[in-house]
């Protein structure tokens, strides 16, 4: 297949059917959900504002929020078989299969036998999947068995960081967590919500749905960036040696993670929302060098390649000044986006048609049939 | 939305790639895998031939295909890890939530840590999944841990039948489920093998990507034919009555399962291949009914809608004279169709770009925001 081809291979371009949820780059910038734009909500929602607007169709009233967040917090109890799954997998197991397989034990034991319990089905994961993730390294990591049920933080981000580190976050790390979570929750239809809606037009249930779209984030062209950029970042001193490592790795055509992206043109809006907390962090903990290093990257990225920061790169260090594991942060990126995922699923199933394309054959002509002894 | 929209829904005869695996209906008709026509393999081949054709990308020599199955049963040893989740998840499970979370347990276990493991992996999970489905079956409903690593059966097809009922299938059993699991191996750029090229397209591993593909073969719309079609048919005591209902339920609009496909115009190659099999299993087990019952509902629907069976009508009746379970019917269909998926996943990893389609946005305009205390 000549180059040529491939450049209108992976449906690039080409509608896949409707959706009200999301705008990508409309106008080579922004990012809206159900109409508002991503700079609204991230400077002044909460995660769980964003999670009810697109689960449930609307922002919330205070009332609603307050019901909804202790509605939430009633659905953090992991089921004993659940727990005891996660118990299984060994210390070393990649933290994606952790979630992809915590959900998919999920599946079997709250089993959504009609599409009427899908938003239940959906909340239930949203209140689970911090205690999945985090059940499963400290019990494999710490050996500790964490109860779960923590009643003592309100919002999903600062229940995982609960959860995680055993001590109650500061307020600016739930802000933090609540612009990251928003940041992350939707991106119309990406590989990972592709995947999600294809599964959903052959009616499945949501908890194959969802499987199958964390399966599709773990992939290192999807959901890793913010990792790999974490990986080649931290080793760096200083801001010269960055500069240095970066036009070596220009010069040797080294994929650099955490630039550019595939609909975005000039800029992801993402980028600046998150960085503005990278940098208060780096100012909170005392962090000399590892916001330079950052900011030297985007700049050389800028300058010799014309590239942008998008929504991974900074995510790198904010989480990093937040002592979270690298490993860990690509469950946090399914945390949120199970709202965009499931929301996709239901708008999918309101109006469904299986998704089966055509390919273009590429291989032999007819063959003819020899017996096994004439091989 | 308007149903004339909906008509191009579903990427319908929209290429999303290219595949030298596979064509379907070329000329209204007509199944080949790698060149080779559906009845020359079905009739002649072994399941474990037509794995070889599939994954490593030619029929075997008497020599290869020994070998190929030499190595097979020697793959059957099920990991503790997994049995332990296999007994954790209750009687009433849906069997392909088992089998979406068998799969993702032996990926924690055995990950594919380098794509140039796939081959292996994939052939881990070939010998794997028959136990994998019956293991959890005996335990749940038998209370029995079975041993997985019979060696009596030198077949995929024997081996579940096996393990399934503890006794030494017959060779009619075993050509059947050859020709069964052949029939079922491949279909080209179907909804689950879709979801998994989809998966692969992000750089994933081969078990997220299967994993993908089983959750979305588990819906009514794709996979659960054959057991829909059981369910249908096996109340029915004579033709007259199995014709009388379909009647009714045509009256009604009732959707009835087995009949018409996606691409096939005129016929669906498979079925004559799996009737005649049903035909002789009815006659050896002397059924007075179950065939005669699935002839008349195939000629009704002829004669009434112009509508043909598809693969999985006659798949019914067949399975069910070999004393399958119905609720096993679509795990024996993941079993078989394993061997495309995987085959489809290699072919995108080496022609790879991320699919990513874009959608058509029919959500509200611009949102103003509204702080909390005004909404």
């Amino acid at each position: 297949m000549s180059t040529k081809e491939l450049g209108g291979a992976g449906l690039r371009g080409q509608s896949a059917g409707s959706t009200a949820l999301c705008t990508v780059g409309k106008t080579g910038t922004g990012l809206t959900y159900r109409g508002y734009d991503i700079h609204d909500l991230a400077n002044n929602a909460q995660f769980e504002e964003v999670a009810h607007l697109l689960l449930r169709g609307h922002l919330p009233t205070q009332q609603e929020l307050d019901a909804y967040k202790t509605r939430l917090i009633s659905l953090r109890g992991l089921p004993e078989e659940v727990k005891k799954a996660l118990e299984l997998l060994p210390r070393d197991a990649h933290p994606m299969d952790v979630m992809r397989t915590g959900c998919s034990v999920l599946g079997n034991i709250e089993q959504e036998s009609d599409f009427s319990e899908q938003l239940n089905a959906t909340e239930r994961m949203l209140a689970l999947f911090p205690a999945i993730i985090c059940y499963w390294y400290r019990f494999s990591h710490d050996g500790v068995k964490i109860d779960t049920q923590d009643q003592s933080q309100n919002c999903i981000g600062g229940y995982f960081l609960k959860m995680l580190t055993d001590k109650d976050p500061s307020e600016l790390h739930k802000q933090v967590m609540h612009c990251s979570l928003i940041l992350y929750a939707e991106h119309e239809f990406n590989a990972s919500t592709f995947a999600a809606r294809v599964c959903a037009s052959t009616l499945s249930d949501i908890h194959s749905c969802i499987t199958a779209a964390i399966g599709t984030l773990r992939g290192p062209l999807h959901g890793g960036a913010n990792e790999a950029a974490m990986d080649m970042i931290q080793d760096w001193q200083t801001p010269e040696e960055a500069e240095s490592n970066i036009m070596r790795m220009l010069a040797n055509k080294d994929k650099i993670m955490g630039f550019g992206h595939a609909i975005y043109r000039e800029s992801d809006p993402r980028n600046a929302l998150i960085k503005r907390w990278s940098k208060e962090l780096s100012e909170q903990v005392g962090d000399k060098h590892l916001y330079a290093v950052s900011e030297r990257v985007e700049t050389v990225m800028k300058r010799e390649k014309g590239l942008f920061c998008n929504a991974d790169f900074f995510h790198a260090s904010a989480y990093h000044f937040m002592d979270i594991p690298t490993k860990l942060f690509t469950p946090i990126f399914v945390m949120s986006r199970l709202t965009g995922w499931a929301a996709h699923v239901f708008e999918q199933r309101a109006n469904n048609r299986i998704i089966r394309p055509s390919a273009d054959y590429t291989g032999p002509d007819a063959q003819e049939w020899l017996p096994i002894d004439r091989r």
